[in-house]
């Protein structure tokens, strides 16, 4: 598994299919599974793993290995990343809907940030080895999740590329 | 097809299969198809289309719509994006294995920045109907696809999000 059920604080669900209606609910208010089918959704479930922490739960940490993205089933929770001095910087407060993970459930790198469950939270998770074993066994499904999870990147990358381009132009402006 | 061969300055050279020793030589050079097997690369460049542009075409512009991504075979180009006051800035020079517009073929989202031939271009097409038609064919080559451009836009959202941290924090620094 995911080496978070070994966190403290952090109290496994077991898997995901009681869980649907909640993802139901989550998915009419999100992007994410957007075009997902009710039958899709149940077999995505299958692959994903359900957990419950505590306030104040570090659940990813930042420079830390890690293999999973989780969705926010319940609860709220901070991205932080430590600036150059070392000093916790907040980047975003996430609620339900939101994913966090993704980069290091694709490539296996180090964590980018920290997240802390900011009240009880209840989340889904979904691992590299379950990823594979989906996209093996339900290619189509596979397909359509990946795609999913393009676009997500995707759109952030259009932001923050933008975000650059603002920074760097205000940046200029100010020297010369 | 991709809206591309009506540019002026572009000659199409038909599908990629043609030049799938040319794809062979370059994919040792980069890590996009890096664990593509020679069959596989094969049967992904049916889905491709190649061809060859004169230097100084524009083959991306930015705000347009947009629907495929280019891998380029040989030669280069440049990658412009029209700053706050409307002047074009340099972004990047790419070459031989570099792929450009993944993002629009994504999302169909209208193109983040252009792209003009510095020299004589070569390059392979997928658009979206391709990869829609590939990822239905051929789930299992299409989840590999799917990965490698996860990998990829993954990459790049690590490398800008760090780029974006230090440039703000360059800019606190100066104006405090």
């Amino acid at each position: 598994m995911s080496g978070i059920e070994t966190l403290p604080g952090i109290e496994p669900l077991g898997d995901a299919t009681p869980f649907v209606d909640r993802i139901h609910e989550i998915i009419a208010a999100i992007r994410l599974f957007d075009d997902f089918e009710g039958r899709e959704i149940e077999m995505l479930a299958r692959y994903m793993r359900c957990y419950r922490a505590v306030q104040g739960t570090e659940i990813i940490r930042e420079g830390e290995a890690g293999d999973f993205m989780l969705l926010i089933l319940d609860g709220s929770a901070e991205v932080i990343k430590q600036d150059a001095r070392g000093l916790p910087q907040v980047l975003a407060a996430v609620g339900p809907g939101k994913t966090l993970g993704e980069m290091s459930l694709i490539d296996g790198e180090p964590r980018f940030s920290s997240c802390v469950a900011l009240d009880p939270l209840e989340f889904a998770v979904l691992d590299r080895a379950s990823l594979s074993r989906l996209v093996t066994e339900e290619p189509h499904l596979g397909v359509k999740l990946l795609m999913e999870l393009l676009m997500l990147l995707n759109q952030r990358l259009r932001t923050i590329s933008a975000e650059l381009i603002a920074c760097r132009e205000a940046r200029r402006l100010r020297i010369r």
